[in-house]
C-alpha cells in the first residue's frame, strides 16, 4: 500500500465501514476550513427559539399515540451525551417514512427483509469458515459441473481419436489451479483487508490496470449469475421437461430469490447455502469412490470410448481452445481473495486456510471425475450431460443418481451466490475510489449493499433473458474477463514483492510470476481461440466500461474541486449598500464586473434581494409575502400579466391591500409566465451581480395524487428553470390544503 | 344569464379572453385583502439594492452578443409608463427557455407553428362567414356520405319491400333537422358570447344538466374525429388498395396533421379547409343535378331494386333504429352556436346567417340524395358506398365519378376539424367554471388552446387505433351524446324564454319546445335501438364523466376554499419572542397547543429558525450556511451521522472551523438520511409549533443529466419528505459546477 499516491483511494483502507459514506477530511482540507472560518463575521448569534437537544420537552406529560409531539420521542440522547448537551440518536422508526404507503411498504419490507440492523452490528456479520466455504466456493465448485464437459466438447470435434489428449490437458489445469491457488493464497496476507484484483492491480500497476481487472470481472460476475442459473434451470427442466417453456421465468424467479436472501444479509444468506454445497461434495465424492472401486474391480482398464468421427482437424488452434474451455472449471477461485473481510478474525488466516481447501476440493473433484470419465469412455452428446452419465453409469440402479442430479441442480443455482457476494464488495470499492457511482457506498439497513446487489441482479436478468437462459450460448464469453483479472491480479502481486523486498520476496515474485504467466496465456488463448463464439463482447465491453469508469472518475475529481473549500480574499471589502432602511431613493451600486458570482462564502459578503412572484392575491401568496417581509431584507414583489388590462387590475388590488411591498408588473404578451420571470431574474442579476436573489415561491401542497393533474405546477417548472442561474436561491412556502 | 348563481361561472362572460387564468378578486376577496392588510407592519422597507425597473441599467454601453447584461434588453417599459416607474413588457425572446436544446425545439416549433402572437392580437383571429362555413360545417355536411346509406343499411334488413319506407323516415329526419336548426338559430341571439349546449343548458336547467350536455358533447367531438378519420380513410384506402394495410398509421398521421393545423391557429386552420367544402357541395350538387336530369328522362319512373330478402321481421324497433341511424346526419349542426365568438363582429348575426346557409345545404344535399338513390333503385352493398354507386350510375364515363369520391374522402378528412373547434372551446368554458383543469384555460402563444387540442387529438388517436380505424364499429356509439346536449340544450331554452317573458316569448318556448322533444325522442330511440351495438359505452360514460367533472369542481372549491383570505384576529399579540440577538442562554418559549401551524400570515407574527442539514463540510455547505446566518435569524446546523465515531470526527472538524453556528448531531444508526431528518425537524416543531422552520439545502447543480445519475439527490429527496410537514419552508442554495 505504501507506494500509492495520495489520490481518494487512501481513504479509510480497504475496511467496509458503514462511514465510508463520510470520508474525513484531509489535513490540507481541515486548514482550509480553518482559514475559511477565521474570516466568518456572525457577531452574537440570535437566541435560539427552541431547544434542539429536545430535552426541555421529553418530560411532558405522554400525548396520545397520534399526536404531534410522538416525534420527540424518537430522538435520545447519546449515549454518554448529558441530556442538554448536543449529540442525538434516532430510533429506528425514524427512518420510516412518514406517508402511510410509505409505512405500509416499510412493514412488507421488513416482512421479506428482516429488521434493521444498526451500524454496531456490522462485525458480527461474519462468517465463519465452516459457512464461509460453501457461500464461497459454490461458484467454483459448481463449474465441476460442466468444466470438464467443456473440455471434451471441443477435443471430440476431432473425433474421439483426440478424447486421449483429455488426460495431459487436465494434468495442465490442475498445475495452473494449483499455481493460481497459491499465487492467491500469498496475495490474502499482504492484503489482509481485501485482496481483490482490483484493489491489488490498482494498487501495484496503476489505477488504468486495476480498471481493467475491475471491469473484467464485474462481466464475469454477470455472467456467473446467468450461466449459473442457466445451467441450473436446464438440469430442473431436463428432469422436469414440463418446466421446459418456463426457463425463462423460472431464472429470472431464482435470480429474484438470491436478490432477496442477500439483501437480508450476509449471514443469513451464508445459512441458506451450507447445506446443499456440502451435500453436493460428497454426493461427487461418493461417484468418485464408487466409480473407482468399479473401475479397480475391472483392473482400471478404461472402456473404449464409442467412434465419434471427426469434423476437424486437430490442429493447435483446437488443442488450445479445448484448454480455454476446460479453464471455466476455475471461474470463482478469486472470491476468496475478494471476501476477506468477511470473515471472522482473523481474518486473513480463515480466509487462507478455506481458499486452500478449496482448491483442494477442485482438484480432487476435477481430476477424479476428468480421470473417471476417460476410463469409463463416456463422451460428451447432446442431450444428456456428461455428468449425468457418469452417474448413471456408476449408479445403474437406487436413488443415488437422482442425489447427483438434485444436488448439482442445487449448487449450480446457489454458486451465482458468489457473484452477489462479491459484486456489491467490488462496486464498493470502486465507489470510494470515485470510479462507480456513490450510491454504491450506502450500506442498507440490513448492512448489505443494496444498491450493487440490485444492479447485479437486474444485469444478470437482462442478460439472462436476452439469451433465453441457453447455457450454451452464455459459455464463450465466460472465463475472458476473470483470466484478465487473474493475470493483472498476479502480475501487481510481483511488483509488490519487488517493492517491499520482505524474507523471501524474491521467491513469492516467483510464485506470483508462475502464476501470471500462465494465466496471461490461458486469457491470450481464450480470447482468441473462443473470440468468433462470443469472446469478442468481453473484448469489446472491457475498454468500454473503463472507459466509462475514467469519465465517472473525472467528474467526481472535477465536483471535488469545485466543491473545495477557498480561502478568502485576506481582507473583504465591506459590502457596497448596507441592508438597512434608507430614507432616500434606492441607490444602486454597480458592482465590479470581475466579481464572481457564487463566489462569497461569507456571510457577511451576502447582500439580500427577496423576489416574490405573485400570480394573484391569496392566502398562498399571502404567506408568501408575509414570509419575505419577515426575513427584514429587501424585498419586490412581481406579478406577471397576459395584458395590459390585468396588469392594471392588479396594481389596483395591491393597493387595496396597502402596498406593503414594492410591485412590479410585466406584461407577457405572449402569456407565458416561467420564461418571462426567469429572464427577468437573470437581468436583475445582471444588473447587480453582487446581489443573492432569494426566489420565494408558494407551493400549495395537495394530499391527492389525481388532485397534482389539476395544477399546472408552476412553481415547480419555475424552480427547475431557475436552476440554471447561479445565485438564485429558491425558498418554497408551502400552503397545505385539507381534502 | 340574469337567473344564474354568482357561481364562479360569473368570471368574465362568455368570452374567451387571455385574462381568464387570471380571474379578477369579487367585492368581498377585495375587502378581505383590505382587512389583511390593515394587520400587516412593514415598518419602513429595507432600500431595494437594484432598480426594479431596469432603467438605470439600460443606458449601459451595448455588451457583446453572449454578455449576461443581454437579458435587461429583453425588458422595455410599458407603454405609456414613463421610464423609471413600475409596469414592464417582456419581448418574445423572453418566452424562450434558456438552455440551449429548449432554444433548439423553439425554433423547430415555430418552423411548424408559426411566431407567437401576442394577446392584443385576439380579435383579428375571426372568421368571416365565407370561411366560417367551410370550417363549420365539414363536420354536418361530409354525414350526408353516411347518413343515407345507415338508414338503408337497416331497412334493408327487413328486404328489398321495406326500402320503400325510406322516403317517409327521410322527410321526419328533413323535418328534424329544420327544426333543430330553427331552434338553434333562435338560440344563437340569446347566447351572443356562445351559444354551446353545455353553457345553455348549464344555465338554465342547472349545473348538472350543463355537465350531462358537456359529457354527451364531449364524447361527440371525439368520436367525429375518430369516425370521420376512419371514414376519410377508407375511402382512400378503398382508391388505392395497396394503402389498407397502412390504415391505422395513416390516421393517426392525419390527426397528427389536423393537430398541428389548429395549433398554427384559427385563421390558418380556416384557410386549409375552404376548397375542399366548397368542392364538396359542387360536386354533390352536380350529381344531383345530372342526376335528376337523367331521372326526368325517364318520366321519374323509379328503377325497380334487386331484390333483397329479409333476414329480420320488420317491427318497430326495425324502424326506429333505421330513423336513429339516419339521424347521424345531423351530428355536427351544433357547431356554429358553440363557435360564434370566432365569427367577425357582429358576432351573432354572421352566426345565424351561417347557421342558416348550413341546414339549407344540408336539406338540399339529404333531401336530394336519398330521393335519388330511391329513383335510381339503389341497395346498400358491402365493398361499396351508397353514394359511389350512385355517382357510378350517374357518371359512367368522364372523370366525375373521381371528382365526387375525392372530394367526398377529402371532405371525410377534414370534417375532424369542426371537433378541433369546438372541444377545446368547450373546455375552456367548463375550466373557468371549474369543472375541467385549470390548464385548458390557457391560450398557448399562438392564441390556440393547446392543451384542450392536443387532449381531443391524443383521445381520438387512442380510440382510433383501439378500433384499428373501423368505422363500422364506432358508428353505433356516434349520436347519442349529441343528441343527449340537443335536448338539454333546447328545454333550458325553453326555460329561458320562459324566465325572460320579452316579445313573442311564447312562440320562441314552443319552438324550442319541439325542437327539444323531437330530439328527446331520438336520444330514446338511439340509445334503446342501438344499446347493444355499442350506445351502452356511451350510456356508462357520461355518467362517469358527470362525476369526474364534479369531483374537479369540489376539489377547486375547497382549493379556493382554503386558499381565501381570512380576516386575522383583531389585535395581534406581540411575538412572545423577538428574533433580535441575546445575551443569555436560549429560553424557547412554550407556544399555546391550539395555535394553527401556518395561521400566521402577518410578517410580524412570524418567528424563524433556520436549519441547515450538512452532510460534509465544503463549498456547497459553507454557501448554505453562510446564507443561512445571513438572513441573521436563529440558525441551527444539522449532522447525521451513520455511527458515533463519524459524529465525533464531525464534531470536531466543525470545532476547527470555529463553532460559528450551533450544531447538532444526530446518530442515525441504521444509516438512513432523509427520514431521521424529516422526523428531527417535526419533532422540533413539535416542541415550539408556532415556529417557521427554514431549511437551507445546498443543491449541487450539474450540467449533463448523466453525470445526475452518479449523485443520490438526497436534497431533492428531503425537499419531497418535508413536503408533508406543514409550517416548513425548504430553501434550495444552489452551487454550479462546471463540467
Amino acid at each position: 500500500m505504501a507506494g500509492r499516491s495520495a489520490d481518494d483511494d487512501d481513504r479509510g483502507g480497504t475496511v467496509v465501514t458503514p462511514s465510508a459514506e463520510f470520508p474525513p477530511l484531509t489535513p490540507a482540507e481541515v486548514d482550509a476550513l480553518r482559514r475559511v472560518g477565521a474570516h466568518w463575521r456572525v457577531g452574537v448569534p440570535p437566541a435560539l427559539p427552541v431547544d434542539p437537544t429536545l430535552d426541555r420537552y421529553r418530560h411532558r406529560p405522554t400525548p396520545g399515540r397520534f399526536s404531534r409531539l410522538a416525534p420527540i420521542a424518537l430522538f435520545r440522547p447519546a449515549p454518554g451525551a448529558p441530556a442538554g448537551r448536543d449529540g442525538l440518536v434516532a430510533a429506528e422508526p425514524a427512518n420510516q417514512p412518514d406517508s402511510p404507503l410509505g409505512r405500509r411498504l416499510g412493514r412488507v419490507r421488513r416482512v421479506f427483509l428482516g429488521p434493521p440492523l444498526a451500524s454496531a452490528a456490522v462485525l458480527h456479520e461474519r462468517m465463519r469458515k465452516l459457512v464461509a466455504l460453501p457461500v464461497l466456493s459454490s461458484d467454483l465448485l459448481s463449474s465441476v459441473a460442466y468444466g470438464p464437459e467443456a473440455l471434451l466438447t471441443v477435443l471430440v470435434l476431432a473425433g474421439s481419436g483426440a478424447l486421449g489428449l483429455a488426460l495431459p490437458l487436465s494434468a495442465g489445469l490442475v498445475l495452473l489451479m494449483v499455481a493460481v491457488g497459491i499465487s492467491y493464497r500469498q496475495t490474502i496476507p499482504a492484503y489482509p483487508h481485501g485482496a481483490g484484483s482490483y484493489l491489488v492491480a490498482g494498487d501495484n500497476l496503476g489505477v488504468g490496470a486495476g480498471l481493467t481487472a475491475a471491469a473484467g470481472l464485474m462481466l464475469d460476475y454477470v455472467l456467473t449469475v446467468s450461466v449459473s442459473i442457466a445451467a441450473g434451470v436446464h438440469a430442473i427442466t431436463s428432469a422436469l421437461p414440463g418446466l421446459t417453456p418456463f426457463t425463462v421465468p423460472l431464472g429470472v424467479l431464482v435470480i429474484l430469490l438470491l436478490l432477496a436472501g442477500n439483501l437480508r444479509g450476509v449471514r443469513a444468506a451464508g445459512n441458506l447455502f451450507v447445506l446443499p454445497t456440502y451435500a453436493f461434495v460428497a454426493a461427487v465424492l461418493g461417484l468418485l469412490v464408487v466409480g473407482y472401486l468399479r473401475a479397480a474391480g475391472r483392473g482400471f482398464a478404461p472402456v473404449a470410448p464409442p467412434v465419434v468421427p471427426a469434423t476437424q482437424g486437430l490442429g493447435l488452434l483446437l488443442v488450445l481452445r479445448a484448454f480455454a474451455s476446460g479453464a471455466v472449471s476455475m471461474t470463482g477461485i478469486e472470491a476468496v481473495s475478494n471476501a476477506v473481510p468477511a470473515f471472522r478474525t482473523p481474518e486473513w488466516r480463515n480466509a487462507r486456510t478455506t481458499l486452500a481447501w478449496m482448491v483442494a476440493m477442485l482438484v480432487v473433484l476435477f481430476a477424479g471425475l476428468t480421470l473417471l470419465i476417460h476410463l469409463a469412455g463416456l463422451v460428451p452428446r447432446p442431450g444428456e450431460t456428461l455428468l449425468s452419465q457418469l452417474a448413471r453409469v456408476t449408479f445403474p440402479t437406487g436413488p443415488w443418481y437422482a442425489v447427483v442430479q438434485v444436488t448439482t441442480a442445487l449448487i449450480l443455482l446457489l454458486a451465482a451466490n458468489t457473484a452477489f457476494n462479491d459484486f456489491p464488495r467490488l462496486l464498493f470499492f470502486m465507489a470510494r475510489a470515485g470510479h462507480a457511482p456513490r450510491r454504491f457506498l450506502h450500506l442498507g439497513d440490513r448492512l448489505a449493499f443494496g444498491n450493487g446487489l440490485v444492479a447485479l441482479a437486474a444485469t444478470a436478468v437482462v442478460v439472462f433473458v436476452a439469451f433465453g437462459g441457453h447455457t450454451g450460448k452464455l459459455i464463450p464469453l465466460y472465463a475472458v474477463g476473470v483470466f484478465l483479472a487473474f493475470t493483472l491480479s498476479q502480475s501487481g502481486m510481483v511488483v509488490h514483492w519487488r517493492r517491499h523486498r520482505g524474507d523471501g520476496w524474491r521467491r513469492r515474485a516467483l510464485v506470483n510470476g508462475v502464476g501470471a504467466i500462465l494465466s496471461g496465456l490461458v486469457l491470450l488463448t481464450a480470447a482468441v481461440a473462443k473470440f468468433i463464439e462470443g469472446a469478442w463482447v468481453v473484448v469489446v465491453a472491457v475498454p468500454l466500461l473503463v472507459l466509462l469508469f475514467d469519465r465517472i472518475h473525472r467528474h467526481y475529481r472535477t465536483l471535488h474541486a469545485a466543491l473545495a473549500l477557498r480561502s478568502p480574499s485576506p481582507d473583504p471589502a465591506p459590502p457596497a449598500v448596507v441592508c438597512r432602511p434608507a430614507a432616500g431613493p434606492p441607490e444602486p451600486v454597480a458592482a465590479p464586473a470581475d466579481r464572481p458570482v457564487e463566489g462569497g462564502e461569507l456571510p457577511q459578503e451576502l447582500r439580500h434581494l427577496v423576489v416574490v412572484p405573485v400570480v394573484r392575491l391569496n392566502r398562498a401568496s399571502m404567506r408568501a409575502l408575509a414570509y419575505a417581509v419577515s426575513l427584514g431584507r429587501p424585498t419586490l414583489a412581481v406579478h406577471l400579466a397576459p395584458e395590459d388590462a390585468e396588469a392594471d387590475r392588479f396594481r389596483e388590488q395591491w393597493r387595496a391591500w396597502g402596498d406593503h411591498v414594492r410591485l412590479e408588473t410585466i406584461v407577457s404578451p405572449y402569456r407565458a409566465v416561467v420564461g418571462p420571470l426567469a429572464h427577468y431574474l437573470e437581468a436583475l442579476q445582471a444588473a447587480a451581480p453582487e446581489l443573492v436573489l432569494t426566489v420565494v415561491v408558494p407551493e400549495v401542497v395537495l394530499r391527492r395524487p389525481w388532485h397534482r393533474l389539476l395544477h399546472s405546477r408552476t412553481g415547480q417548472r419555475l424552480r427547475r428553470a431557475l436552476r440554471a442561474l447561479p445565485g438564485v436561491v429558491v425558498t418554497t412556502v408551502p400552503v397545505h390544503v385539507p381534502d
